[in-house]
């Protein structure tokens, strides 16, 4: 293990997950841990979902998103892709000695918003105040519980070589919306956010279909770091068509400029899906008709060989292993 | 509102509950927020109760605990003082780039032996890391959800005059170990937090009697804060005896030497029970028969006059207001 924790630590590639599972689920280890799943289902008579994430993203505020947005959406979409019905949120927020008065209320405002817009609630709350210097403006954590949809039965367990990957829109818009949000960037591509909440775009499929087998939010480590979790999980390997791969013109050339792969950066409103391949074509369809799906694309599929990696075709028809991002990609994206 | 957000405004007093109306019960209202309580009660099939708090206690380690135990034991505690048996905890880190992995580990190692002393299991979590100087060290959330015991009805609603108020043990303990344990205090006391989960304490209490009429742990404000806050929302008055009121002596001097009075400390492993005057004594027993219980005490009752203010009667026989903390007592305390 490593002497210092480094960003790479908190950058949602190889080197969290090595901290995550040589330290963490080592010495916190129980059944329901240590699925690594984005919520933890609890049963009870029915059954619960809990999930929790802490939102450190800078700037606060951003094109399409701010530190509020994202810490409902992303709390929601974590409980969404369980199968679960978001309803009930905790706020916990520490704030630094001196925050503008009227941040907090734009804050608190976006909260109540895009809480009401998810359909939860925020029903219990903390909240602490360090001293000047002691932390960047504000940091919220969200955790969430919901009811498990009636049939809902998603999970790596069903993945199998030909079923196919979805993903619900364009990629790398968040990644890059904060990029570009930086002071000092200046890029002039302003790109928003693409921070929603995913309920009622992915909810409805699964309640019509058991053709989903799968679904996660690339977040932190983009695409790129969510397929191969994937891979590491399944043991198959997975082809997916740069050609397919969605990416708005601004994003890619923002991508470009700054030499970063759109694969590899963060999204806040989009998933992967993985599908049976006789369904895929339905479910394509029924996320299409949402406002938050109409680019939605299949991008690649499950395979059984290629070493069990992630394989990115080209549009020059040439083929590259996707690793797992190593290092630190974009700290505090979210 | 202010203009600023002041340390103040974390402090546990009126001028975080003035925040907390003003802003957040305001903009994120809903039936089971408005309650208060340390968790939200949830109605599945079952009674589920919902909390969360975050950690940002400096230092990091103190006689007697640490930022993991706190973590822990401070959400097992928000739940137990509902009559509710915790089950599952979240664990949000949010680290400081450079953290000492091995302080990390310790950190992580005290919080899987306290959730283990609880009996509750950590099953779903989140890890950021921000750069160096964007936060202080470590900081921790933990939110907890757990099972209404059968029976339990824990409510300000139940309070009435002549019920008794009972503490668990001596206060002040958690305030003045964080005070002695910062750097250049050298004080050379010695103290030990009292840092405790309570569920063994308490929920055998509950299961055994209805005359508990509702608990709370005097944490931030300490138990000026918190009979406060039983004052103001049952509308009664409050009578506490000075010499009721248990302080180890290393406690009483630093508070003399420091010009801090026990009653506004933190605790992190006391309650306060209000208790049918009819019930108090048996329930007294109980307490004083577990290690955490030993020095339990009645300190005072309900009154139905003294203007609905807290009143302590002093050694001297003298009577003084213990009002609502207002300022910043002292920050970062948990």
């Amino acid at each position: 293990m490593p002497e210092k924790i480094l960003l790479s630590h908190g950058s949602g590639g190889s080197a969290m997950q090595e901290l995550i599972r040589g330290l963490l689920l080592k010495k916190l280890h129980n059944p329901i841990l240590k699925e690594l799943t984005d919520a933890a289902l609890i049963r009870h008579r029915e059954r619960i979902a809990f999930t929790t994430d802490s939102f450190v993203v800078s700037p606060l505020f951003l094109r399409g998103a701010d530190i509020g947005k994202l810490a409902v959406c992303g709390t929601v979409n974590d409980l969404v892709m369980l199968g679960v019905q978001p309803e009930h949120l905790s706020l916990g927020l520490i704030i630094e000695e001196g925050l503008d008065y009227r941040t907090l209320e734009r804050i608190v405002d976006s909260i109540a918003s895009s809480a009401r817009r998810a359909g939860v609630s925020i029903v219990t709350g903390d909240l602490k105040v360090v001293e000047r210097g002691a932390a960047d403006k504000i940091f919220i954590n969200t955790s969430g519980i919901g009811r498990v949809i009636k049939g809902a039965d998603l999970s790596l367990k069903r993945i199998r070589p030909k079923d196919k990957i979805i993903v619900t829109g364009e990629i790398g818009s968040h990644g890059m919306a904060v990029v570009c949000g930086r002071k000092g960037a200046g890029l002039g591509f302003n790109i928003a956010s693409d921070c929603a909440s995913l309920n009622t775009l992915l909810l409805p499929v699964i309640r019509k279909t058991r053709a989903v087998k799968f679904m996660r939010d690339p977040t932190r480590g983009g695409v790129a770091a969510t397929l191969n979790e994937i891979a590491g999980a399944t043991g198959y390997g997975i082809l997916i068509k740069e050609k397919m791969i969605p990416v708005a013109p601004r994003v890619r050339m923002a991508c470009e400029l700054l030499g970063l792969d759109p694969l590899y950066v963060a999204n806040e409103g989009k998933a992967l899906l993985i599908v049976e391949a006789k369904g895929a074509e339905k479910v394509l369809k029924s996320l299409r008709k949402h406002s938050l799906g109409r680019k939605a694309k299949i991008i690649g599929e499950i395979r059984p060989g290629l070493g069990g990696k992630v394989v990115l075709e080209t549009r020059l028809g040439t083929e590259r292993i996707v690793d797992m991002p190593a290092g630190e990609i974009l700290p505090r994206i979210c």
